[in-house]
């Protein structure tokens, strides 16, 4: 099932897409095609945990050692958005960078999980762009909270794939196509930490709860974006997100 | 007015403290011993943006600079607890430092907002204890989130105390006492970056919300604490906040 949240009619919904007609089925069975719909995030996580590099290809492309342990931030949940919603480019930014990832959505409460375990705790998976302003980052390890947390720079969605539709989190291909143009070509299967491995290192310090979400990482083939740019993510058998990059509204200061 | 959430008869509540009496008093008038009573954070970020390092005798006994611009991290709402809660000791750290800080509380929607102007943002003050593990901190201006993220690693209370009965947050004395033995002390008047450049700096790059609440930084006299211990750490005319230290059930891996 793919799962959405988005506003249609005057009001919050929450549907699954029928994917025969093309529409969105909300919880009393009205039917929206999707230029109807406004996208929300399709899950609304309390902690979103972003890898800072979990590709080896993507290390490498940033001249860095594949690290030691999972290297996590924390994006603000002021950051999300949803598909096809305009990413805000920073006024006075020189590098803005898309990053497509896989992203984990958890469906319980989790604390302490094993690998072994880690995948009954995944209600399912979506898209994610991890949007990154490079001008602010000096140690690619620690992403500071301003290279990673400005407003809309966590666009997710659209759906949420329940976690039995996706036979395989590490066989997926992921690609990035700005205006059309192939930018970034990866496979989960090159990720460092694996998504049970992900989920293991983080629940054995801080409890993740339903509808949290984790940024898998990002392969090789980042590159600047510029407003006018459209972006468009795909992970594999997930969905293709796509968010438009428009200038920010009234810049860094109002 | 000091503003508490709290469990008491079965449910949630919110309410004021009455100082006269020593109780606090819920929406419905019924007042409770405090005693009688499970206190919660004062309020329910969504953000909790905390400062690597904020006071330059703080930086100097780490033996660091003074930052270029204000070094933030974010700790994810899991770590939140409230007053007399116990913090959870990680079964496996050898070095847990308290962190006492004044804590700031947005009051409304926050965006790009200037230094002169940003109290108006402000709801109040709390106290909150920044607990870090220091075995997994190499680079202190980009503190790991599993140095500041551990479950119950952000103690934030008792009271939310209203912006308008704080006459100057850069005027407030911060001390910790472990198991009644001073061990920090400082004075706010020393922040690199004082509050208002705080709230200019963040919300030139995110939006805060209603309850969001920044960390400080803490001054010098930090030391590592061990289970048993008792932490009381307070805030001139903002309150005192006390957790023991408990070994985390479970360890680290259940």
């Amino acid at each position: 099932m793919k799962r959405a949240r988005f506003a249609a009619g005057g009001r919050l919904c929450r549907g699954l897409l029928d994917e025969k007609s093309g529409e969105l089925v909300d919880g009393g069975g009205e039917r929206f095609a999707l230029d109807q719909v406004v996208f929300l995030p399709p899950v609304r996580p309390r902690s979103v945990v972003g890898l800072a590099l979990n590709f080896a290809d993507h290390a490498q492309e940033l001249d860095l050692d594949k690290p030691e342990e999972p290297t996590l931030f924390l994006k603000p949940v002021s950051t999300l958005i949803g598909h096809l919603a305009p990413i805000h480019y920073p006024e006075r930014a020189q590098f803005v960078h898309y990053e497509a990832e896989l992203a984990v959505v958890i469906g319980q409460t989790a604390r302490a999980v094993s690998a072994e375990r880690a995948l009954d705790v995944v209600a399912g998976y979506t898209v994610a762009n991890d949007v990154t302003v490079r001008d602010y980052i000096k140690n690619t390890f620690r992403p500071p909270v301003r290279a990673k947390g400005w407003d809309t720079f966590c666009p997710l969605g659209p759906y949420l794939v329940d976690r039995d539709d996706v036979a395989d989190p590490g066989q997926l291909e992921i690609t990035t196509r700005v205006n059309g143009e192939l930018r970034q070509e990866g496979n989960t299967r090159h990720l460092v930490y694996s998504v049970p491995e992900l989920i293991a290192f983080i629940t054995a310090f801080m409890t993740l709860e339903r509808g949290d979400v984790i940024l898998t990482g990002t392969p090789k083939g980042i590159s600047p974006v510029a407003v006018g740019d459209v972006i468009r993510c795909e992970v594999e058998g997930v969905g293709v997100l796509e968010n438009p990059v428009r200038l920010a509204p009234g810049g860094e200061r109002r």
